[in-house]
């Protein structure tokens, strides 16, 4: 019925997460709105993504050059290591624009019950960074669950003994947050982790 | 901070209608777990997309032949047209697979508060075809609102003595809604529609 690129197009939608059927229709067809040139540029960088992104060889954010954007850069603080379980936590952070030192990429975190064990999220490349370069500090910014938890604590036993300070991201009631639409878990969490007011 | 090509990524992904800053990070993130092959087709189709497919001459549903597959079809009952706002409601019908007649795209409705009059939506190439076509029966399947009666009743209007049945598409209860939550307005229409039980 439809027309074959039209529904190459509607098929291709449906590759991304979060997309059915009937958004797949409605963004394929949002597409003749389109300028030439906004189309041309969707295309391109669609293959440019594939082509000439890669993992930093160092700390494995996705990056077009041969070293990311904050290992190539010399002003960033090299004794304090955030490890993510995310590329996409790096830009997160840089964005905030407050965190100074350097990153670590993790493939994922540990999760047994989905097969997922150290050995899978590239946690020899990590220690062997650790110990090769002079971090006084590393923090884990996974996000708040068993997953991360398992990881943070598997890598802090890893790391015992080699004199460097194993910090986590506080976990809490978000800022703003409606004090009874917070789940039990992170008001037991906030409860654990006050802090004395100064 | 983002790698160029991400970032053009991003940008294109914001084209899209509903797509905000954080949706086109997360879809062009999402990019990098795609086969090569799924990204190469969805590459090539946005191209193919604005390249191949144009207006059918004849009612104006995106083809990509000469004419749409609805117009080539001898098939088809050429004596009842269904006059739409937009070439995706083709597809819906015909997705239904319950009407057999002819089809007719408008470049939208009327609708004089934003400046769209009769000659802005292509109403002379539609009079024009139901004057020259042996059509028995014309109807508009607009979306229900003032936009799609008014353009309906101006058609109407135009097409009066050339003994052409004009209709629109039932309005009321959609079928499996909760009463409470049906409108007002849709509630009057079932009223005055009504129909009698046979």
């Amino acid at each position: 019925m439809y027309p074959e690129s039209i529904k190459n197009l509607i098929e291709s939608f449906k590759y991304l997460p979060g997309i059915g059927e009937k958004t797949a229709e409605r963004l394929a067809f949002s597409v003749f709105g389109l300028e030439d040139e906004q189309i041309e540029l969707f295309s391109d960088s669609l293959i440019k993504v594939k082509e000439k992104i890669h993992p930093c060889p160092i700390c494995n954010t996705f990056t077009d050059t041969d070293l990311c954007f904050v290992c190539s850069d010399v002003g960033r603080d090299k004794t304090i290591l955030c490890v993510v379980e995310d590329t996409k936590n790096v830009f997160l952070f840089e964005k905030l624009g407050m965190f100074h030192g350097m990153f670590h990429v993790l493939e994922g975190l540990i999760s047994p019950l989905d097969g997922i064990n150290p050995e899978d999220i590239g946690l020899d490349k990590l220690i062997d960074r650790i110990k090769k370069e002079q971090f006084k500090e590393v923090i884990f910014a996974f996000r708040p669950s068993i997953e991360g938890e398992t990881t943070a604590l598997y890598i802090k036993r890893v790391l015992e003994g080699m004199g460097v300070k194993v910090t986590r991201l506080a976990s809490g009631v978000p800022m703003g947050a409606d004090m009874e639409y917070v789940d039990s878990l992170t008001l037991e969490r906030a409860l654990n982790d006050r802090k004395e007011i100064e």
